[in-house]
């Protein structure tokens, strides 16, 4: 286990005792040919919790997502995204690199979209224009600080998509974060999107795995891609054995992050050198500004108290809650701030 | 020639009895092979009024705009661009669909960004991003309205992109508009570019053309990948012959079609129906607000008073001079504009 | 004038004055907006002796070919060809770097193919084979000197594709030539195929241009895709207009370069040092081996003495008859020739 | 455990209670840090192993090819290859939809390319020709039937490449059976190529694996393209335990399929119906001509019998020898296929 107090992501989380062990015993066959048993389960566990008819398990969410994509259009086509989309932000450039498609970024509050803009952002046929053909949401939004989208405002927002002829892809890598947060079940946060990716890492701390969910068709399609890009594997229920674990086990315990998140920000949003608004706290991400001094400043000094966390950019921070931040973790991320930021050469 | 005033745009300017004549005469030979003296002629006379190395015909200035990215860029890297420049907004997302490269758009003040802006924009190098490796400007703005960049902006702008590693592609398409704006030569504003592209067609009247200049190692890739998007013409002499009439007799001319420019918005200011601030209009191009009913109803009611106009957006008109506009067709254009808006069912 | 004899390529050929007249009386107008009457009235025409629905003009052979492929394969399909096919071995893997597209290519005679290897290169559906969509044929074959298919030999290769789902793309960059050798008309050699291309340059002298005809579904998608490799030309009415004068009057004369290649080849298959049967030749392309010298040692010599040709690899030379070659031209063409390999030191 | 015995593939190999044990007891970290230890061990072996610099994990054999195609070419490139290779052939057209690489491919025999063949397949620089980049080989050879290349070939062929500036990746995913198989180190038969790609699973029998080495620097390109393509894997320690597992006991164990794939061979080739030279069965791959029915009826009767193969073309029959197919099995196998070609109906 990490001798640090590791708030960079919740991607750092180890598989558990029950995990090990499920991957141990999990019955597996070729994977190629359909024929691994704990895949398929896994594979329909998942659609069922999202509510689609099918799902693909792909080895990380950057792939879900781009086989999302790669479904859903053809190169030349438009997709509309926020300006800080994790698909677009952070999964190197493979939209345009690998789909030929070109993004149509537009600034959220937070990294969520209104109706409007989306409207707005929709052109009429023209020769010289993309076809516009698929809408991505992100629920939670990584760089939106953990936001969320409820339930109407998917809807909203897919009801334009869908009005003018665009697929709706959801990037769920947290979406039982968002689901916790809104009081709903995850499967109707992805009710409104064609496809929606949720991820088995992350804050359910399987070691590997993120799975694709949709309709059957679009899914046959994403399996063949998902061929092309090298993610065939072959006896993959040894990883698919600990996200059936990570599914029955691990989704109630996010309230505990969730509450650990809202106390961090709480006890963040009174100390002088930062500046946090708690009410941005959603769920497991804290992202704040730091005043005191540069954040890279801020990092290291951290970092020499044994505490790890990211920055999302400069002057900000963000610090993210997850099963092995416990309630003696936070409290010693918290005297580590405000040792950092009560130094006298910060200010 | 046409029976209508064509506003639409100065892409529908026909070529000149010089030209007709000089195409006529032309003396070419096979392109591919590099044997047409004409061409050769004007890819160097090209090149020397944009201060660069050397020039390439291209076939339209998507093309040439197309090439410019292409030859300075890899599939996978991030290009940054005003949120509606033309590379971006018009180039059927070529830049992604054959560039494999993904765009970072920034919203500028009427097309225009500020170097801050570009610098913000910038990341550190991350395993997750795509590298940034170009800077697309465009003089004039098209979406713009017509609205230019000062050699000091456009230094200022390039060197933010030269000091990080960026290159720097210049979308001059009507460059010597802005030239003329600016009261300096096109050289000067294409001086802190790498490549510069500007078009023969639009305002110059050459019916084909555009060329792309810059290093010649530039430009030698972007003559090999001219030939891989099928722009690689034989006699394309007696297209080029026009090209040089063009830059010879058709420059200076654009003055006049300022000129009237500012007259149209002058006419327009004070129509009611009509929104439009006369300090927006820096070129050839007229873009304004209709208040008095949807645009589309605007320029369908135009067009029965035999003038045409285009749109570029929801609630807005736009109007570009050229050589077909004389004071006459001016007069009756504004003229139309009032009796279209004074209509009972205008409001 | 060229001062050379200049046999490299049928690409070389001068605009006729008749097609200088034309251009310079071209009626033009907006081809991006479909207005150019001179380019409508050429690609309906086009279409007519292809007796295909449309037509669509284009900047070069090479980017006919291309639309005609992209037009009718996505990303990740295959697409059949004989090995040494104009599409695959000329055109800068324009296929696979614009089209992502990949080639299977099947080894012909003299570039021909027979519809059971087309059978046999087929592949049953599998999750680790890209969908075969396409089939190019070549008539006249390029790389195999000239050769052609006849009408029955098409409609059996056709006929394999179609029945199993492919679409077949002819590049027919000379098809007129392919027809005279054949003694049918070429929409006759053109039926077939889904879609073909056709060049106005080469033997029929424009300076230049390509039509590619084909359904009108086909053709809409293959101009957006046009706009999209900024083939996209806006009075090119200039060139359409040389293209039609080619079809109404350069056609038939097409037999004087056959009668020329059949006597240069009757002239060549005597001579020592020159490996050639006069068999080979069907149309205006006479290729041989040279066994006095290495090619471009022989290359060199005629060169010396005033005559340029090519080479198609390693021990071969490539003649190439044309408008601008008449009996003269010929007669110290076969005289070069045989003075360069009686030269004591060609062995 | 399978109740068949499958002979389909050494990819249907289950994981050994060893890998078992190690997957539950790995140490892990999030390896998108590079902080995975097991990883760490597993990319450093196995680059040992190869005699290379680095090595880099991947999900499959396929995206360890497609990265080692990506990593050493630039969209446009040109790609020589056996005209059945695996990266060409199984690979969902991944060089050229993800890559815009145009293959190139020669006919081997069995699946091996000769120096003078590729030699003979390269050509002078040219606008109208890719540049090539990368010459494939593969060892064994899937589709040669397990064919494979010597120490002195492998070097004779990369001569060749590195003579004209191209690099060499080796598709070794089974290079432990050609080692075997030529009596030498896998270091030696991978020392010619730049980059040498070897699975985990196969004969080797761990999960889900492949590693790519090669140089530091292309390595670092690849991981970067491994995260693009949606590779980049959080605690993929737990694959990586089992991947370690496989090297250190499983290498050994590939002599005892190859003297059943030797057995195999002999007994198939004296039973009538079927048409086999044990000469060409160098690996654990056995490879015949079925003449007794059609392939298709054959592999049906054949699963009758509780056997499953598999077909690489019409009329021919692949049976794959793995650590689950032991003597009994082997037997059985053998007994079954003389049931099935002595039945009445097969003739």
């Amino acid at each position: 286990m990490s001798p640090w107090i590791d708030l960079r992501s919740d991607t750092v989380t180890q598989p558990t005792s029950a995990m090990r062990e499920a991957m141990a015993r999990a019955e597996v066959g070729d994977d190629v040919y359909g024929e691994d048993p704990t895949v398929n389960r896994l594979e329909a566990e998942a659609a069922r919790r999202m509510g689609k008819e099918a799902g693909l398990f792909c080895a990380s969410g950057t792939m879900a997502n781009l086989l999302g994509v790669l479904s859903q259009t053809q190169p030349g086509d438009e997709l509309i995204c926020e300006a800080e989309a994790h698909v677009y932000y952070y999964e190197v450039a493979g939209m345009s690199r690998i789909g030929g498609v070109i993004p149509r970024t537009l600034p959220g509050e937070r990294g969520r979209l209104l109706p409007e803009q989306v409207e707005r952002a929709l052109r009429a046929p023209d020769i010289h224009f993309p076809p516009t053909r698929l809408l991505c949401l992100e629920n939670t939004h990584n760089r939106g600080g953990g936001s969320t989208y409820g339930v109407e405002e998917t809807e909203r927002l897919a009801r334009v998509a869908h009005d003018h002829g665009l697929k709706v892809h959801l990037d769920g890598a947290r979406i039982f974060n968002a689901a916790l947060a809104r009081g709903v079940e995850a499967a109707r946060l992805a009710a409104p999107a064609d496809t929606v990716m949720f991820c088995l890492s992350k804050g359910l701390s399987a070691p590997v795995g993120s799975v694709l969910c949709g309709p059957e068709e679009t899914i046959r399609r994403a399996r063949k891609l998902r061929k092309l890009v090298g993610g065939g594997m072959r006896q993959a229920g040894v990883l698919a054995a600990a996200g059936l674990v990570a599914l029955e086990q691990m989704v109630d315990r996010l309230a505990e992050d969730h509450a650990r998140a809202w106390r961090l920000a709480q006890a963040l949003a009174g100390t002088p050198g930062v500046e946090l608004d708690p009410e941005t706290v959603e769920t497991n991400i804290v992202s704040f500004e730091v005043t005191c001094c540069p954040e890279k400043a801020f990092l290291a000094a951290l970092r020499d108290e044994g505490v790890l966390a990211g920055s999302p950019g400069p002057g900000r921070v963000r610090m993210v809650l997850h099963r092995h931040i416990g309630d003696a973790e936070l409290e010693a991320a918290v005297g580590a701030v405000r040792r950092v930021t009560a130094r006298p050469g910060a200010a």
